[in-house]
């Protein structure tokens, strides 16, 4: 039996932190991914460990990682200038309130990246999927929305998640909302009808019984939610002025809604922004996911690359 | 008479390109300004030899600029990477359509930074200004928002404004509009009732027959046209999660206006975002200006300083 030999190019160790489920991977910086785990997303007490142990064997195996990348759920410190970066704050998860990735990783002895899931994604297509162009060339500047259980925004500028004091949190925007034609309050905690409140799967599951891909013989109900995502899709254009704009997440499965979403967007835009990217019937601006269920973990291959030299 | 040694320290020069006037100077890396003009905003053909008369006449007498920068109206091509940088697009101002800065500054051999007026001044006042902390220290990320006769918003992250495949359009963003309680149904060209068309000047004007200041004893129109920017407010909140807001121009003048939109935006992010610079009542979160009329030519000395050696 021929002992693996230990690789020369430098490695890199991912982690895509969800709900349910965490997926670690150790791999090439160029995204081949030489070793994976499922791990489910129980306490950190049996969560951690059970990383410790994978990426402890797959770097034995396959040599060490030069660096550590997470997209995580939240929420989540992501500001690398905060003594809490990388520590769960407010989650409502039980037992992961005050849980840090560096407190798993720091023993590898490399740097450790940490962005949210939703940034995650959106460098993850970004990197290999819809944000890339026929010639190979990346979008400057990409938006990444989530329309599922909640709704979340990234948005990545020359292959850097942008922030502020804090992530992005696109599904709480408030929408023109007509009560007359459209009298659902929403059912946001916060702010009844913001677009969570009224275009989340669970609020759709509340104001009509079954999912949106259920009522896709419905075009009223496809063009009602389509309006509203609409609305954040020309917030987004106006204040981040992206190459492209990505809808992802269950509730854009719905057969006909994207093409809505296309639809009243540049109904809204009417014409006022003019730029060779937003195409005739914005169907190369406003898009699908490319890479599918691989986006959260290439997302995090790419966020450990940012610590290599280039 | 003793000559004026030339200074040994870099000095830079800036432009404030306005709709009526252009103001020019020569600074000090540090801001303090060695010579200024005043030039009315005729056109490229009696402006720029202005300039280049004065920029001309203040090097030989102080020193050569290491760099340029210029904060100006537009729509203006402010991409770097774009072989129009510098360049007024589709403004209908009469003979300014494909006037580009390089063409009187390029002859001066330094280095040439241009954007926009709106992002010149948040710029401005992030070097200098209102997004300063009482320690000298930056605000990481500033939005600065002019609302008068158009509205505009830039938001500096580090002390660089950003921008996507065109710089930011927020006057407009849809907003939720109630028109059985506000039949005004708005005066921009393209979208009517956007932020833009409910709350300019102009808007106002047409909508009252008067300024909104003159309607400071009104508390119903400063709180319509409150509401209105503080929806503006939240999404920039949302989407860009700044350290701290800005409101300038003619119309935030009117008595108790930004107290409108403090009240009002709290009461839209209704707790949700939970950050030590979102204070009790916002007053130090969404500020007025703190350079008045200094900012953009301020913004501008910090443009060019952006290409000096740090």
């Amino acid at each position: 039996m021929t002992q693996t030999p230990l690789s020369s190019a430098p490695l890199v160790g991912a982690i895509e932190a969800g709900g349910t489920k965490f997926i670690a991977a150790l791999a090439t910086a160029q995204g081949e991914v030489l070793a994976r785990a499922r791990i489910p997303t129980e306490t950190p007490e049996t969560c951690f460990p059970a990383l410790a142990a994978f990426f402890g064997a797959a770097q034995e195996q396959h040599g060490k990682a030069s660096a550590f990348g997470v997209a995580s759920f939240g929420p989540i410190d992501i500001d690398p200038a905060s003594p809490a970066y990388g520590t769960f704050t407010t989650t409502p998860k039980p037992g992961w309130q005050g849980a840090r990735f560096h407190d798993v990783l720091a023993s590898f002895g490399a740097p450790i990246v940490v962005d949210t899931d939703v940034n995650g994604a959106c460098l993850g297509e970004w990197m290999k999927g819809a944000g890339r162009e026929k010639d190979g060339s990346h979008c400057r500047t990409l938006a990444y929305t989530t329309i599922g259980t909640g709704i979340g925004t990234g948005v990545v500028r020359d292959g850097r998640s942008l922030m502020g004091i804090s992530h992005f949190e696109s599904g709480h925007i408030p929408c023109p909302h007509d009560h007359a034609t459209d009298p659902f309050p929403g059912n946001c905690p916060f702010h009844g009808d913001c677009l969570e409140g009224l275009t989340s799967g669970p609020a759709i599951e509340k104001r009509w019984g079954k999912s949106l891909d259920q009522l896709a013989d419905d075009p009223s109900a496809i063009d009602l939610i389509g309006g509203y995502i609409a609305h954040l899709a020309t917030s987004l254009v106006l204040l981040h002025m992206p190459d492209r704009l990505i809808f992802g997440g269950g509730v854009m499965k719905a057969p006909g809604l994207v093409e809505s979403v296309r639809r009243q967007t540049q109904a809204r835009l009417a014409g006022y922004v003019r730029h060779p990217r937003l195409d005739a019937g914005l169907e190369t601006y406003i898009v699908t996911p490319g890479l599918g269920d691989d986006a959260g973990i290439t997302g995090a291959i790419a966020l450990a690359c940012q610590t290599l030299p280039q």
